[in-house]
């Protein structure tokens, strides 16, 4: 058996580790295109930013190891240049230019995805960056080195996040400039309100649906022109707006991609050449969730197929399962995560949903140190089938959205994270998990002793049409923020003063969290009037009420809401 | 309905919460014998030793409010004397000793557990202390606070080990007699190894396979008398030996108890009585890994058991699943934590298993402050079913027990653990989790294409049966500790010295953790060499060889070593 590996990172050298353990006679070539094999690349912000000192710590593996432990054909700075089907060989260029012909019995294209480059004016100006590989980051740092004060960041994605926080650290004003109208795309919009807070307490400037028309060079460095009349100067400029599969080996070959470009595989992660294997970011391959095609550029998913591939080319057949796109990202003090279906997507697919919001903290109250989070559950409204979870917040998110993720995978309901048994003293969670909680939340909705309604329902109705807005909370609380239009009754006074409420008229509760806005409801509802609770509490109408949604700044200790006249005077001042 | 409940804290007053939620007109009657309702039982080690400083704090609701937010008839310091099943009655004193009957339609009993005190002279003198209520804790508090240079706890379980690095905190001498030979008791003993030299190594002093026969009160303050003869002096002494359920009012009654005491309840949590409930540490309840009746007295279950129980009552028909006795407990810097099925409960119920040992670090290693644990895994060896899990170590263990006790939950597979789709980002976790890892080692036991043998195997065989013992770590790694009796071929050597190694006789390889070992098995076996590898490679093996069993004494700095011999000259020295 000869194969041959093309990519050696992620999938590709895990490919390789598993093909050898599998078989110790066949001849296994890696070719990979750049100086390193199985870097780690989502460590590149953090190396940027100084968090991980240690360049070589960044090499998961050297070719020289991957040789003499696995006794694998390492040919790094060499590019494969094409795929002879019919012959079954590949057109190889070296690192001095020679080329050659390899021949294969299978072959694995583990080739990765490439940031995409907007195609712009002045994109491929000096001091214009993607950050992909080791060397991409050696030459943001070495800029960075030689002094840079103002940073713009195209994108408002993971990594552009990432990088905005380690520039911060390193004392860089930080502008990052996203086209669509809300940052981390996989998440829904309002979840991203907490992330977007940070940012501004962080001093991030953010802005949002804006782009970048131009970029030029001045005297004094980079100007980022937006579209919309700002120009941002910068003495350094990274493009985050995304990757693409880097399919023209496959495209080429004549082998099938998907519309987004993704390689097709089979469940074996078989091209349409059953000769030809590929994995990682440059695949297309089946969301768990939604039972569509999509693509999801990680490095864990690729880790697993590429052990999937080497077991199938070795002739032990295994299925890849597809993805549900579970995803973490750290900004500054706070984590945003994802796993399965988001709202958005389901609305997209056209697919009925039910959703609840909760607020706990990460572990026991009574225990010092218990951070908040805001964990959103979607489920299927007539099974009660966790479809999709996000969770943004301080510790403990990590823990949770994985706890979701394996009960996505395991087909379960939210009666199921109503009965779940999580392990419990005060440092580590709550004797009610978060997780606990969201299935009693979701339980009650889905049985019919929790009606709710969403806070974008209420936001939606016009005035006249509103239901009568109660507020449970104490006074204090009342006082210190409300949703326009409300009554205070606080919950320990209600069972006392149901005489106060129209009796004909839809009563929509709320509370900070939706805990006193549930017993509100049930009070009422047993008392006969026609209650609702407001899912999520105050917690979640902010969440929707101070969510960016258009262009705007943020700045270090100010809420997102300043206007874009006074983001452009402020960026005038600045400059 | 008139619903009496005989308890207030964890399984009563969730009951009570949740019945009145289900019903307004329900008049429901809370007993509390003590003067707090719902406290944070868990959290008292740490308000004893100062962690949480506000006492208000451990008192997750009081009465008051269960009166005003719940309209609940709160009866604290009443003491419920026995039950009538035939009139529907019980007969209540309260706390200026008047008695009275009070009827029920349903009752619950959430009596709990008390601890147990061992009956041996002087267990009631002053100083002696259980520790279960705010008052313990109170009078502990104020005995510390008096000025305790020795403290010594009896028992090594969870609470005793909370108490001991909170008395360590506050700077006292502390001892902990165990009469068992190892600590924690639901863990396998090997398990227990890194938390034994977390307690060593801060300063705690750790006496095994010893008990207590007396106590004897001195001009100096207490003497803990042990049966092998050394006299620990003390000026607190706290039980910690475990606890049996409070059933007297059951037994009374004629309620069917276990042989543990536990009263038996069926799913719907509904003792022999029909019209009589019972939650919490009370009760027997369905273990459901080895589906047998077991008694396991945590906060979380007693919750979830608590809503339940309301839940039938009020004819919302729920079954309780049983519990796989999660629990976690953190000692100094180390989380001990567990789930499903041990080694020694699966011996016990004479059912097959596989095992394996990783020890991973808890998120990526080339990001700063990634901390080490040891995960055992245990599960069918017929269909790789999960069965039971256990992770110590630093960070991150509370995840993954979390994670595993989901999949238990689900009734997943290792295989399934292979392919466990994680958050991953450098901060949380690797792109191959340690989910992930336990998943790919016992997946290729299953599969047959990892051969393994376990630590104990190799260390029950007599010399002249032994395998050959290959170590293929470094000679670095290898001068620094390995098996007695292993010969060193590095790994990356392997393949051209595979000559050296004897062809008739097998050949036992480890490593470090398990992964080089599994590569050199699979380059010997494929070499036609009868290869296995030593499950958890030399980690594993350490956890085994530096398990105290018998007597011995810990201190700060020194490994579990010293000789019984020298615990006494050290006590006698110390005293």
């Amino acid at each position: 058996m000869k194969l041959l590996i093309i990519g050696g990172v992620a999938g590709g050298a895990s490919a390789a580790a598993r093909a050898r353990r599998l078989s110790e006679d066949a001849h296994i070539v890696l070719f990979e295109r750049g100086p390193d094999v199985s870097f780690a690349n989502c460590g590149l912000p953090y190396y940027i930013g100084g968090a991980i000192v240690d360049r070589d710590k960044l090499l998961v593996t050297t070719p020289e190891r991957l040789r003499s432990r696995f006794n694998l054909d390492v040919r790094t700075q060499c590019s494969v240049e094409a795929i002879d089907r019919t012959a079954k060989k590949v057109r190889v260029r070296d690192a001095s230019g020679r080329e050659y012909d390899e021949a294969y019995d299978k072959l694995l294209l583990a080739t990765g995805a490439a940031p995409v480059r907007p195609p712009i004016p002045g994109i491929d100006l000096p001091g214009v960056f993607t950050l992909r590989n080791l060397q991409d980051a050696d030459r943001i740092k070495e800029r960075l080195d030689g002094g840079v004060k103002q940073a713009v960041l195209l994108g408002g994605g993971f990594i552009s996040l990432e990088l905005a926080e380690n520039f911060v650290r390193r004392g860089i004003l930080t502008t990052v400039v996203e086209k669509n109208d809300q940052i981390l795309a996989p998440f829904d919009k309002e979840m991203t309100t907490p992330i977007v807070r940070e940012l501004a307490a962080k001093g991030v400037t953010l802005l949002l649906s804006q782009s970048a028309e131009a970029l030029e060079q001045t005297v004094e460095g980079l100007v980022v022109c937006l579209s919309s009349g700002p120009r941002l100067p910068a003495q350094l400029v990274v493009c985050g707006v995304g990757v693409r599969p880097e399919n023209e080996l496959a495209v080429d070959a004549g082998l099938e991609v998907g519309p987004r470009g993704g390689i097709r595989v089979n469940e074996q992660l078989q091209t349409s050449d059953p000769n030809i294997y590929a994995v990682g970011d440059a695949i297309e391959v089946k969301d768990v969730s939604l039972r569509v095609p999509t693509q999801v550029p990680l490095a864990s998913p690729a880790n697993r197929q590429g052990r999937v591939a080497a077991n199938n080319i070795f002739g032990h057949e295994v299925q890849y399962r597809g993805t549900q796109g579970t995803a973490i990202v750290g900004v500054f003090g706070q984590t945003a995560a994802i796993t399965g279906a988001s709202e958005k997507s389901l609305r997209q697919a056209d697919r009925p949903f039910g959703k609840i919001y909760v607020h706990p903290t990460h572990h026991a109250g009574y225990y010092s140190g218990a951070e908040a989070m805001t964990l959103k559950l979607l489920f299927d409204p007539t099974t009660g089938r966790v479809l999709g979870a996000q969770v943004v917040g301080g510790a403990g998110v990590d823990k949770r959205i994985d706890v979701l993720s394996v009960a996505i995978q395991a087909g379960m309901t939210v009666f199921d994270l109503e009965e779940m048994e999580l392990a419990y003293a005060p440092q580590y969670g709550s004797a009610k998990d978060p997780i606990n909680m969201a299935g009693f939340v979701a339980g009650g909705l889905l049985r019919g002793d929790h009606p709710q309604i969403s806070v974008e329902a209420v936001l939606a109705t016009p005035l006249a049409e509103q239901p009568f807005l109660l507020d449970v909370r104490t006074p204090q609380e009342f006082e210190s923020g409300h949703i326009p239009g409300a009554v205070n009754i606080p919950m320990d006074e209600l069972r006392s003063r149901l005489g106060e409420l129209p009796r004909n008229r839809k009563i929509a509760t709320y509370c900070q969290v939706g805990q006193r806005g549930y017993l509100a409801t049930r009070i009422m509802l047993q008392a006969g009037l026609p209650a609702v609770n407001i899912g999520g509490g105050y917690k979640t109408y902010k969440l929707y009420s101070s969510c960016p949604t258009k262009s705007f700044l943020c700045r270090a200790g100010e809420g997102p809401k300043v206007s874009l006249r006074d983001a452009r005077r402020e960026l005038l001042e600045r400059t």
